[in-house]
């Protein structure tokens, strides 16, 4: 929605005088538009572009060297007046004539038309080329809109003046480009005038209009927004059943943005345009993926090609300078060619410190506790987002599951590496520093890396060297799994962290190991304390962390942290049962 | 919305692959993220940057000569792992040390810092710099996170390295560049994760979210949704309290818009900013306005401001060349210097024609016809902007406002100009053809042009030799004047234009003076015509125009084009009953 304006009525005056006085230093601004300021090269033919305002880059954001001389702005969606285009396209006049292009729209087509007429009459030979290059509008190329294909044929004439060429050349090249050139686009929502209160037109929720035109024009027909592999191939096989005639194999690409769908959607829709291209046979040639011709902040995007002829890829390729549009192949012409990969993965030959026999039966207790672990988290992978969507990014369980999954991985490669005879199997602790290391390095995100800090500080807290472990060594590396947490997140009680659910954990094992209670026991003790502490985070308001944000919303939910905290612990409980004894034993 | 994916799960992945995939002549993918590929110039200390996705330009779009080496892409919003960001510095690394920066967030800190311990554990010597520009976050410059201030401290760097200074000499200038660096971001909307049913924050309609984060984090307060004027004055005044110690007179200045907040937006409150930063007696130096660091699509701006020293000017003002920024000062160094404002208006020196004294006496009609036409478009400019927003872009009103002002302007003056002497009084048709040509020059837009069209074209039909004018002279005025509009248009009776009201206007008229009705009475019933198929156009679908877009919407409103000219024929009734008998009178 458009937010920022003072009166409606000034807003398309207003952006642009702010345009102008930000380039002022390579444009000047004359009634009805602005002119590029005449480059050294001596006078070339005059490319005048223009059309309603709302389209930026298009139209004043493409006058420089190598594109426009000149742009003609009119009101928001609105034809600029006859006068204002006969005032541009006399102060772009170098005396080498001059050409008008612009969309092919009624109020364009006239307003264009009557100052071609008025210019003629004052001896500057004038020119026009329309731009029809929506495949959408119309089934005779002649009736066709003009979209975001302006920008190819703009570009091409703009390259050729730059070039030299004389009017006639300027004006054979541009005609060319629009015959060459074929968009289809689509709109998943409107675009809201300044000062208006709803939007101009609606695309239905879930929908995507099929050709829909830049100010809501109709399409081909609404139908289900489909998944970014069928909206490429849907654009590109559209364009190709209406290719050219003698149409060749190279192609200059534009996929356009509108207003609101943004780069990585369009980087991301690139992947299937691409293939879709290549298995057609087709080879794109300087692809541009941005904001070219846009319509206010309306959602929707547009695929453009140009096919070329050896001459039309010159001027496609050809340099070019202005506020939104810069290409300088000298800039990238010191870059040396693809340099062989370096050598990734000089991967790590730290090897595990001898471990006794306590510390082996240790590694075969951590591989079942991350194993456990690991099912707990994928079992309650999307309760967890879940959670965590209501006031974050809804990205935990994913987080957590990618996270268990490096570190099991990783404990069961060491413990496979050092496997090969009974006696060299490496300890518990060993295990647990890997996993720790796996899950910090590859999780990502802040609880990635805390969880991995946490294990490796249990790990740095045993030690492979014991002859027996102890209840007191297992709090022991309980509270230096905390430790490390708190010490890296520095989340304290009360923010609405995992830290809610640790530190009860942690002071319920440790007193109950320091009464005596046998170690399964007290670990059992402990996670209920922990699920009832991350239960109880729910009345809390966060304070730390991606939550933050949404303090307010937050509340009356509990923290995902603590919650897969109190989870993992919980789900620890059979394995102490199981286990335990286990080492018990053996160090007894 | 986030409208373009396959798998949600995959959309960092897979927007990621089609950027590298763009711009795969100048970057390499490593796992992890990108590096620049080194250039000719020789080794240069390493800047990588990095971050959550969903941020482009930031990070990968900045990756390129004169600004990053490389940049560690993570999931959307969320960290890139600690292996991540090893991986891309090892790649980016070319001898001469590592600088990581980033901005100011615990999953990032932590997960760059793992990575910094183990890079310089194999002898890769590296710097942190961090980010802190936001003023919202904190009091304490140190724990402000970082937003689009990660640009300027990117930049400084960038152009540091390439100038060839060494790891410290980059160091410094990050940390200089950042302590000169103070941000201000406002929120109008929140944005959407691939695949969420719903915004992951909002603000409440009609407000803005002062302060608010890039993701959502809080801000200072909500507020009721400012001018343009006031939010710039919000933005600038504010930064200025949060200026630096010992802060100069030239600051680096970016409007950063954060996805929806479209250019034309940026540009108008570039206005206010401009004139804010004048005030306080500050030179902005290369302001960037667009978008370099945005949150998906959120709506919503900022105001960075960098206070310059000279060495920190030399690397805001240098080259780049990146993805998403590019600046080659040598590409406008051809340019003139502005050239003295090119004669403008050679104001057209026609004449008026000789007058008969019954042309006299049509110019005094002819003037208060105008006057008359202005009262009634005057009087209904709003009523005719609500009907053409029902289906429309809501400006019908406001152009005949416009067009009516020019037009009797223009004949006014016509009038003046030959009005020394009462003899030499322009006759009706001139001052019609006056007011027609800067109706349609003026006005812009396709109502415009046709009624201007057609004003002329009734002027050209009266002529200004007559010794009088009579009521079959009038109607075929009538007939030129629709004459020139379904010539220039094209549109067809039931297109739902304004034809639907001309043509039975025309007939009714020409009917009944055919039938030796005197011209009042005619004019009178052929006003009613005009009424009556005016308001049955509300049954129509539109079929050509601007309101074509929205057909369905259109049914059950009158066309707006049809509806103001009902209201002027109606408005002239009157007219023709006080001042048609002169006419007759003397023409008799």
């Amino acid at each position: 929605m458009t937010k920022i304006f003072n009166d409606p009525a000034e807003f398309a005056d207003e952006q642009f005088a702010g345009f102008l006085s930000l380039y002022a230093d390579r444009l000047r601004g004359v009634p009805g538009g602005a002119v590029a300021l005449p480059d050294a090269s001596g006078p070339q033919v005059a490319v005048v572009i223009g059309g309603g305002s709302g389209h930026y880059p298009a139209f004043c954001g493409l006058v420089g060297p190598g594109l426009a001389s000149g742009a003609v702005v009119g009101n928001i969606f609105t034809s600029p007046s006859a006068a204002q285009v006969y005032s541009v396209a006399k102060a772009a006049d170098q005396g080498r004539g001059v050409i008008l292009s612009f969309g092919n729209y009624a109020g364009d087509t006239m307003n264009f038309g009557i100052a071609a007429e008025r210019l003629r009459k004052e001896g500057i030979d004038t020119r026009i080329v329309v731009v029809t290059d929506d495949i959408a509008s119309a089934p005779e190329e002649d009736k066709r809109r003009g979209i975001a294909g302006d920008f190819t044929v703009f570009k091409a004439m703009g390259a050729a003046a730059a070039a030299g060429l004389d009017l006639d050349g300027v004006e054979r090249i541009g005609r060319a480009a629009n015959a060459a050139t074929r968009t289809l686009g689509v709109a998943f929502s409107g675009c809201t005038m300044p000062g208006a209160q709803g939007p101009l037109f609606t695309v239905p929720e879930g929908h995507l209009g099929l050709g829909l035109g830049i100010h809501g024009e109709p399409g081909i027909r609404d139908e289900a927004l489909p998944s970014a592999q069928e909206l490429g191939a849907t654009l590109v096989r559209s364009l190709l059943k209406e290719a050219p005639e003698r149409a060749g194999k190279r192609v200059g690409v534009i996929l356009n943005g509108l207003g609101t769908t943004k780069y990585e959607e369009l980087f991301l829709l690139w992947n299937t345009v691409a293939s879709e291209l290549a298995s057609a046979g087709l080879e794109p040639v300087d692809v541009e993926v941005g904001e070219l011709v846009t319509s206010l902040d309306m959602g929707g995007c547009s695929l453009t090609l140009m096919w070329l002829d050896e001459e039309l890829e010159t001027y496609w390729t050809a340099d070019a300078y202005t506020p939104a549009y810069r290409k300088q192949k000298a800039a990238t012409a010191g870059l040396l060619s693809p340099a062989e990969a370096a050598d990734q993965d000089t991967a790590e030959t730290e090897t595990a410190p001898p471990a006794t026999a306590a510390a082996r039966a240790l590694g075969r207790l951590v591989l079942d506790g991350l194993a456990t672990m690991r099912r707990t988290l994928h079992e309650h992978e999307k309760s967890l987002g879940d959670i965590d969507a209501v006031a974050g990014d809804g990205d935990h369980g994913r987080g957590m599951v990618r996270g268990i999954d490096a570190a099991l991985t990783a404990a069961l490669a060491a413990a496979e590496a050092g496997d090969a005879s009974e006696t060299r199997a490496p300890g518990g602790a060993w295990l647990l520093h890997r996993a720790g290391g796996a899950w910090a390095e590859q999780a990502g995100g802040t609880s990635g890396v805390l969880w991995g800090a946490a294990l490796e500080g249990a790990a740095a807290s045993l030690t492979d060297d014991r002859d027996r472990y102890t209840a007191a060594d297992f709090t022991a590396a309980a509270d230096a799994f905390a430790g490390a947490i708190t010490d890296l997140g520095r989340a304290k009680p009360g923010d609405k962290t995992l830290v809610d659910a640790l530190v009860p954990f942690v002071d319920e094992l440790r007193a109950a190991v320091g009464r005596g209670t046998p170690f399964a026991r007290a670990w059992s003790g402990a996670a209920r304390a922990a699920v009832e502490a991350a239960t109880a985070t729910a009345g809390l308001r966060p304070k730390l962390g991606r939550a933050r944000p949404l303090a307010e919303k937050s509340v009356g939910t509990p923290d995902a942290g603590a919650t897969s905290l109190a989870l993992i612990v919980t789900g620890l409980c059979s394995l102490n049962n199981e286990s335990h004894h286990e080492l018990q034993h053996e160090g007894a």
